[in-house]
């Protein structure tokens, strides 16, 4: 079965992009994915194919019309009935790696990219649409948050990434940030790899990693770490002791 | 003065990509920012050219070599000493739209992207590089993300988005999800625009917004409602009961 992604953008130009080259590139040549992006203009019905007007209410910037949009919707629903539609919008639902697995496990995914101030509210009221936000951030329109999600997805599937690397030991995989990482040289510009990893004794090099691990979410990140269950450290000294 | 972004990255054909198109493509056009993508394996000494090699202590994938990338930022510091060095990682600080503005502020931005497992951790003991994810889910590396960092700062770059869109009132700005948006037709598949929004009573209009930007700020997101000084809900019918 191939995952296949439709993308609804006034862009379609920047699809494949990035996504046409590395694994995601030579995924999609050998046919492991499908893209397709869709000019959301075409849905527009009047003679200068409008798809935005002026906010109700007053205000600054255009807003994406619910008719025009529910209409390539509709479209992209008939070709692919069971992919779920994602709008990318700040407003939505943080993006997870579980989430992302979800998708990448499932037939594909149906993306709707917002510009301007976004899109006409009844659109959601109205059709079967999943916000989703990649992060706490404004972006010109939808399309870099499609990339990233499908990005996330498409490395995913089956034998593209290749045996060499399973995707387990990774951040958020876990519910943590990953271990750091050290390869050749051995001493460089007078800093050593440290001496665990060079011991060969795999017991050891694992605990070293999973306490390194465990140390740099609670340092960095207290909020994933509170929901993976540490404990907050509140201590003044907490962030020069060791767990 | 023009926001001068570096790119150090396995993959440069990758840029400027989407980035080339819309605002932020006639922006570059028009040299309101520039972008250099520079390919990590030019600073390669061996004659494979590797940029990377096998963990130390063992496991899957591959390493990025703390030399060979360390060769790469000292080039990207000497052309540009003042911008910031980024390394696009899912260990990173999560992007916020606070720092954008920062950066957007600034001469510009270096952008160093992984791949494989990682970079060799001494880089960054060695080097003044700020390591930051624009979320938590895991991308093929990190150019993706580069793209989604300099979409998010190019359009804050002055006369970029135009006169039309001031910025202020999106989601995120003053720590809130945006309010809703509506726009004609007046009624599309029985479904009303809010009342309200066709009184003309700007005060009133101004409220409504405040109140739904709010509530759905608390409904979706209570992580970013505690931070602004809201009150979590935990009552049983809270999700129905308005602010």
């Amino acid at each position: 079965m191939t995952f296949a992604a439709q993308v609804l953008t006034l862009y379609p130009e920047m699809f494949p992009g990035p996504l046409g080259h590395s694994l995601a590139g030579r995924a999609l040549a050998e046919g492991r994915w499908s893209l397709d992006a869709i000019q959301i203009r075409d849905f527009a019905t009047d003679r200068h194919r409008s798809v935005d007007d002026t906010p109700a209410g007053g205000g600054a910037g255009m807003v994406l019309r619910a008719d025009v949009l529910a209409s390539a919707v509709d479209h992209a629903l008939e070709r692919s009935p069971d992919a779920p539609i994602i709008a990318m919008t700040p407003r939505g639902v943080p993006l997870t790696q579980q989430r992302v697995r979800q998708l990448a496990a499932g037939p594909g995914v149906t993306i709707l990219c917002g510009r301007f101030e976004g899109f006409d509210q009844r659109l959601f009221e109205a059709r079967p649409i999943e916000e989703i936000s990649i992060g706490d951030y404004v972006l010109s329109g939808g399309e870099t948050g499609a990339l990233v999600l499908l990005d996330a997805c498409v490395r995913l599937l089956p034998d593209v990434m290749g045996a060499s690397s399973s995707g387990d030991e990774e951040s958020f995989e876990n519910g943590l940030l990953e271990y750091p990482h050290y390869t050749r040289p051995q001493i460089w510009e007078g800093r050593a790899i440290p001496e665990v990893l060079r011991s060969g004794d795999h017991a050891k090099i694992r605990a070293w990693r999973e306490a390194q691990a465990a140390e740099i979410t609670r340092l960095r990140r207290p909020d994933l770490w509170e929901r993976h269950g540490g404990t907050p450290d509140r201590s003044p000294s907490g962030a020069r002791r060791k767990t």
